[in-house]
C-alpha cells in the first residue's frame, strides 16, 4: 500500500514538491476540462469546526470541478460533537466513508492528531491561531504566477502581525528561497513577534520593520495586507485605537512601484480602501480564485493521482520522540493535547536543542 | 463575452421572454431526462443569508437534475459572514468558484447589489419585504399550465396582502397581460397598500376588495391563499385577531367554481384546511414541484444553455442614476445601502417623475 | 405503479428480505466499482431535524458511491422547520424533488407519520426513544459477516438498556432467529425493562441478566457496548453515579472468547478504552463501515434497483386500525400525534389484545 500523505504544516512539502503543486496548478488553469473527471468516484469530507465559508467553498469548488463528490459539515452545532467524540474516533470512522478529509478546527494541532489515526490523506485548513497551509500555497503560488519566480523578491506584510499566521507562514516559506528580503509593517502593538525575527536573522536573511505603509511601500514586489481581527484581542479599547492604522488607500499606492502587486487572504473590512480594487496591482481577487486551482492541484497529488509525488518521498518527516513525564508536555491550554486526554503527547528536538510539540508546535518549557 | 444576465425582479423579464421560459419549463417536465446533463460539470452556489429550506432544495435539486453540482451554506451563523465580509466582496469571490449564484437576503436589495459586482448570473431567492422572482414565475407557470393562458383571468388574492410580497409581486406580474381583473380578500388590518391600488386604477385594470372569502371567491378563476405571517407583525395582538379570519374550509370551496384552482407559495400552517388536499383544485403542491422545473429551466437560460435568450436582450434594463446628494440617497433603513456604506446609492425616475431606490425598489422622498 | 416500501422499524423486513439485503452488501464491499452508477440521477433528501453527523454522512456517502446526490438539511435550526410546517407538507413537497427520503427527527413516529403522505421511500434514521433501523442492519450483518450466520449466538449487551433504543432493536432482531441467547449486563438502574424480558419468556428465549463485565463476558460470542447518554437522564446525579460502571478494559477482554467480536453503535466517549482498539476482536470500527455499505443496499432496494424486493411482498403490512375516540388515542407526549394535531391516531392490535400507537410504537393504555 502506498504510504498516505497528508497536508498540516506549510513546510511539509519541499520546494520541488511546490514546485510540481504549483505546475499542476498551473496547467489546471490552462485547460480545466482535462481534469473534470480525475476525481470521479471519490469522496472529499469537509470537517468545519469552526465556520469558514472561503475556505470550505474553495475546497468544495476544487473537489466538483475535478469530478469528486463532497459531504460534511460547517459547523460543530449542527454536527455529533456535541456529543463528545474525539477526532481519532471521528477520523478513523471517516475513513471508511471518505478518501479524503479537509479539517477546519479552532484547537491548535486538531488535524495532526486527526492524521495520526486516519487512513486517508488529512489537510489542515486552519487549525486556531497555529497553521492554515493552503492559504500560503495559494500565497506562493501567486507570487510565482506574477514573477515567475519565488527568490530574489522584496515582501512587504502589513497589519496584524502579532497574531496573524498566515504572515508567520508567509515569512516561513519564502525564507526557503534565496535572496529574498522583508518589510514588516505594524502598529508597535502588533509587531512581528520576536522569535520569527531571531530565527530570520540567524538564517542570515534580510528585513526591517516599519510603523507606517508609507515608510515600507515604496520598494516592495509583494505587499501582503492582513486584517486586523477582532476576534484576536482580548482588550477591545486596544483593538479600536490600532485597527485604523493600517490602511491602503489610492494615495499611497501611489508611493508603490508600478509593477508591485497587492495580496490579502481576506475577508478584508476596510484595510484596503475598494477604489484599489481596479488598480492593475490589486491582486487578491485573483490570489483567492487561484486558491480553488492550488486545492485542485493538492487533491490530484495526495490522492495519487498526480505520478510519484506521494510513493517517493520522505522530506517532511522529522523524528518524533513520545513524551515520558510532565516535563516534556505540551503546556499550551489551546493545544489538542489540552482538549483530548487519549492522546500521547509527542515533541520535535530542534538542531539548538529546543522541543516543540507535534501537535501544535509550541515550544515545550 | 456573452452579457451576464441576473433574475433580481420578476419584471426583470420580458413577458416574451417568460413565454420562452415557461415552454422550456414544460419541455423539461415532458422529457426530463434529455436535459439530464445539461449543467455537467457547473456549479451552483446557494448564499442563503436565511434560511429557506424549500426554495433552497427546490433550487438545488433543480441544479442536480441539470447534472450540476452545488455548493453553498444555507444560515448565516456557519458562514464567514460573521467576520464582516460585504455582499460586493463576496459575490466577487464567489464568481471565481461558481458558474451561478442564489441569494437569500434578509437586506433588501442584496441580490441587486451582488448582481453589480458579479461575474456570474445572480438570482434573487427572496430578500427581505422586498422580492422573490422565482415564486412569481412558479404561480404564473402553474396557472398558465391550468388556462394555457395569463390573459382574461380573475385571480383573487387571500391573506396577507399587506405584507405578503409574492401577493404584490403577483399582481405587478398577471396586471401585465391583458384582461385580467382581481379581487383582493383580507382582514381590514391587511389590506392591499394603496400605492398597488392606485397603480392597478392608473393602468386600467379591474379589481375589488373582500373581507371574507365567502364574499370574493365565487367566480375566481384562481385562488392565491397566503399565510399570515407572525414575523411580519410587531403588534402580537393583531396578529391573534386576525391570523383566523382567512381560513380557507371545504365548506367554503363549494362556493367556488368547479374549474378554478388554488395555490398558495408554502409554507401553509392551517389557512388551507388538510381535507382540501384531495380536492382536485387544490394545486399548491404541484405548484412546489412545478417550482423546480421552472428554475431548471431558469438557470439553462441564465448559463446560455437555451439559445439566444441572455444575448439578444435588453428588455430588463432601464436608465439608473448615481445618486449625487443626500436628497437622492434612500432612506429605506432595511435597504442593502443602510448597511453596507461602500455601495453608491443609484435610482431609476419613473416616468411620473417618482424616484425609487435601484436596490430596494422604495420610493426617495 | 409499483407500491412504494418504507424502512420505518427493523421489523419491517422479513428475516428472507434481510437475507437479501446482506448479501447484496456483501457484493457491493468485493466489488463497489459495479454499482457506481446505479443511482445516476436520484436524489437523496436528508431530513435532519436533530443532528446526527455520523449516520447522515453514512447515508450521503452511501448515496453518492451509487452515483447518486444529495441535498438536505442537517439541522432544524437551519430549516425552515422554524416557520411550523408540518411533517406531511414537507414530505408531500419534497416528494416532488427527491427519489428517497431520510428523516432524523427528535419526535417519536415523525418519519412513520412522513412515509404515509409520501410519494417516495422513506428511511427512519433515528426518531427519538423510537427506533434507528439502519443501525439494526448495520449491527446483523456485521456479525453475519464474522459468524457466516444470525443463530446459534450467544450475545452480551452491556451498557445503557433501560434506555438505549439500539440495544432493544437488537433484542427484537436477533430473537427472530433460532436458538440464540442473551446477557444483559447493566448496572441496576439501567436495567433493561421488563416487558422486553418479559416477550423473550413469551418467545421461550434464554436471557439472563448480570451487574458487571466480568460476569458477563466470558462465554459471548457477541459482546455489544453501548454508551451512556447524559441526555436521557433527568437526574444528573445518578448519571455520574452510573457511567463509569460498564467500562470494558484491556484486563476484561482477557476474560473474553478468542473469536468473539466487540460491536459498538458509536460515538463511544470512555466506555470502551482505546488499547482495545488494536486488538483482533474490536470490530466497531468496521461496523461503521460496514454501515455505509448496508445503507447502500438498503437505497437501491428501496429505489427498486435490485430486482424483485420491492414488488412482490407485503410482509411488512399489518392491519391498523383508526382510532375512533379518546380512548384508543396515544398519550405518549413524546409522539408525533402530540405535536401534530392534523395527524389522525393509529394503532395496531396485537394477539394478546394490547394495542400500540402505529406512530411511536407505545402500548395505548
Amino acid at each position: 500500500m502506498d504510504k498516505v500523505r497528508h497536508l498540516i504544516e506549510p513546510l511539509d512539502f519541499t520546494t520541488e514538491e511546490l514546485e510540481d503543486l504549483f505546475k499542476l496548478a498551473d496547467k489546471i488553469i490552462e485547460n480545466p476540462k482535462e481534469y473534470a473527471h480525475e476525481c470521479d468516484g471519490k469522496i472529499l469530507v469537509t470537517l468545519f469546526y469552526e465556520p469558514s465559508t472561503r475556505t470550505r467553498f474553495s475546497f468544495e469548488a476544487a473537489m466538483i470541478r475535478l469530478g469528486g463528490n463532497v459531504v460534511g459539515f460547517s459547523d460543530p452545532d449542527s454536527s455529533s460533537v456535541t456529543k463528545g467524540e474525539n477526532v481519532p474516533d471521528t477520523i478513523r470512522i471517516v475513513s471508511g466513508y471518505a478518501d479524503v478529509a479537509v479539517i477546519r478546527h479552532p484547537v491548535e494541532g486538531a488535524p495532526k492528531a486527526a492524521s495520526l489515526f486516519s487512513r486517508i490523506p488529512v489537510i489542515n485548513a486552519g487549525d486556531g491561531g497555529h497553521q492554515h497551509p493552503t492559504q500560503t500555497l495559494t500565497d506562493l503560488s501567486t507570487i510565482r504566477s506574477k514573477f515567475g519566480r519565488l527568490d530574489n523578491l522584496k515582501i512587504g506584510i502589513c497589519g496584524d502581525l502579532k497574531y496573524g499566521r498566515t504572515t508567520h507562514s508567509l515569512v516561513d516559506a519564502m525564507s526557503r528561497y534565496e535572496n529574498n528580503s522583508f518589510v514588516f509593517i505594524s502598529p508597535d502593538e502588533l509587531r512581528m513577534p520576536a522569535y520569527i525575527c531571531d530565527e530570520l536573522k540567524q538564517k542570515g536573511q534580510t528585513f526591517k520593520e516599519a510603523r507606517t505603509i508609507e515608510e515600507g511601500i515604496s520598494d516592495v514586489d509583494v505587499f501582503y495586507m492582513t486584517r486586523v481581527q477582532r476576534e484576536r484581542f482580548s482588550d477591545l479599547d486596544e483593538y479600536e485605537r490600532v485597527k485604523d492604522s493600517c490602511i491602503l488607500t489610492p494615495e499611497k499606492m501611489k508611493l508603490a512601484k508600478k509593477d508591485m502587486i497587492i495580496l490579502h487572504p481576506l475577508p478584508r473590512v476596510n484595510e484596503i480602501h475598494p477604489d484599489i480594487d481596479d488598480d492593475a496591482r490589486a491582486y487578491y481577487f485573483r490570489q483567492a480564485e487561484r486558491g480553488m486551482y492550488i486545492r485542485m492541484s493538492l487533491l490530484l497529488h495526495l490522492l495519487n493521482l498526480a505520478g510519484d509525488f506521494c510513493r517517493n518521498n520522505t522530506a517532511s518527516e522529522h523524528e518524533v520522540v513520545i513524551a515520558e513525564g510532565e516535563a516534556e508536555m505540551c503546556k499550551n491550554p489551546k493545544c489538542i493535547t489540552a482538549n483530548e486526554s487519549a492522546l500521547k503527547h509527542r515533541y520535535y528536538v530542534h538542531r539548538n536543542g529546543v522541543k516543540t510539540c507535534d501537535y501544535c508546535g509550541r515550544i515545550i518549557e
